[in-house]
């Protein structure tokens, strides 16, 4: 079965998918995304990310061309016509194709709006058994992190940094202190049972399964901690772990070669793991 | 006549130029580019922008996959299919396209090559007899701005920052300090004559037309003196200018309202601007 996209109102398959070289997403990551994760074949935590797609179109001056529903209904087909069971719908809004490569745009640009759907067995993924490593690199970014653009190579630099290092993740350090992951939130578990993570700010981007988590960590009794933290506290914290939409929550189990706790997934991030996955079945 | 492009290995019409979405230039801003100008028919400056687009792939580990001179062999048959007397050659390579979208790219992609023409009248732009208006705005930028790559969102905020008030470019500031234009190089002349700019590291682009520019101001006896300056510093100057490939030299009347010297383009930036067009006329 070919696979199916959705480009700018028609659906067609993700082979055909085309975009001129002119596209401003192409020449300037002039343009944002969102990655929603697919259960079951059902949307998760869906509110979340098509509000954090909204204030990052207004961020850069963008306006979506289509509803939060009508998003949500190509999404839902897609997820139908591909057969998805698990894994994640991929959104992507540039500002279009000028006719002239030009840093300003025109107004009247027609946005480009790409989505597509990746299968992936987040469930079952053998990294939530093993546990992850993670090395830190520095924080290369702009200083507007919050917005979720494609102005990603910073994150593709920090990734190949992990992959080379046989990590599976990079965690950004700035001033001595973990921004967040690549591609993924982060979180430690201090000694006396706090989770702690970055507070959103410009700093950071506002995960969405971030949130989610710490909503769930509250119900069960945990201690939610917003603050920064350093790379040392990290190495000395009884469990760390890291959250994102394709992943949910997964343990890591060392940092820069250093075993976390005692270097197997940590009660605490299994135990979010599972709520989290009961809470996103239970969500449609 | 239709205009033609260049696209991973066939010439064809620009409108007809399509990538795929899952190209990583278009998913990741993994890519880099370069700007060359073309006068008289005939490329200006070409090896050193060259020579920094070979830097700028060994800075995220991408190989060219052409030579400098199956490169220029391009441009030049690019310029004169589009009969193209002035302007500039565009030059886009991007990590490539895979299967499924990853910030991890596998290592045996093929990259994304893309090159195409602009005219543009550089000699006759009216912003040189003009002068131009430039406003300040925070560098919002990443690390590594010394690569050329086209994770430009910040750029192009900037670039709206400028249009919206009216001017021509953005100055970008850090710490108080000038770094560079969003889209040239920045400099000014001071009360006793030196022409002042940024040093190379890796907080601004080095300009191949600003070194270019270097050569010639020092050949006429313009002390050149590299060194940070603030915006402060730059209102009380004599004159003040911006280079770039597409602009060569133009002079710079006002910063954030701010008259510079008498608000009229200066002599300095005139001739430099002057002995730039030259020495490019009798490159070739």
């Amino acid at each position: 079965m070919a696979r199916i996209a959705w480009l700018n109102g028609d659906y067609l398959p993700l082979a055909d998918a085309r975009i001129s070289p002119l596209d401003r997403g192409f020449l300037f990551a002039d343009g944002i995304y969102e990655v929603t994760a697919v259960l079951d074949g059902r949307l998760v935590d869906s509110a979340a990310h098509l509000a954090r797609l909204q204030r990052s179109a207004g961020e850069i001056g963008l306006c979506l061309p289509v509803t939060f529903d009508e998003l949500e209904a190509i999404e839902r087909e897609l997820i139908r016509r591909n057969g998805l069971d698990q894994g994640t719908t991929y959104l992507q809004l540039t500002r279009g194709t000028a006719a002239e490569r030009d840093f300003h745009a025109d107004d009247d640009l027609a946005p480009t709006l790409f989505l597509y759907t990746q299968a992936k067995d987040i469930i079952g993924n053998p990294a939530a058994r093993t546990g992850v490593a993670v090395v830190t690199t520095p924080d290369l970014r702009w200083a507007r992190r919050d917005i979720k653009s494609v102005s990603l190579l910073a994150q593709v630099l920090a990734k190949q940094v992990a992959h080379d290092a046989g990590a599976f993740e990079a965690w950004l350090v700035e001033d001595g202190h973990v921004t967040e992951g690549s591609s993924s939130s982060a979180l430690i578990l201090t000694a006396d049972g706090a989770l702690v993570t970055r507070p959103n700010s410009h700093a950071i981007l506002p995960g969405c399964t971030r949130a989610a988590v710490q909503v769930l960590a509250e119900q069960h009794g945990l201690r939610w901690e917003e603050r920064l933290f350093t790379v040392e506290e990290a190495l000395m914290a009884r469990e760390a772990m890291l959250t994102s939409a394709s992943n949910f929550v997964l343990p890591i189990i060392s940092i820069d070669g250093h075993a976390i706790g005692d270097g197997r997934p940590g009660p605490v991030a299994e135990r979010l793991r599972g709520v989290y996955i009961e809470t996103a079945r239970a969500q449609n």
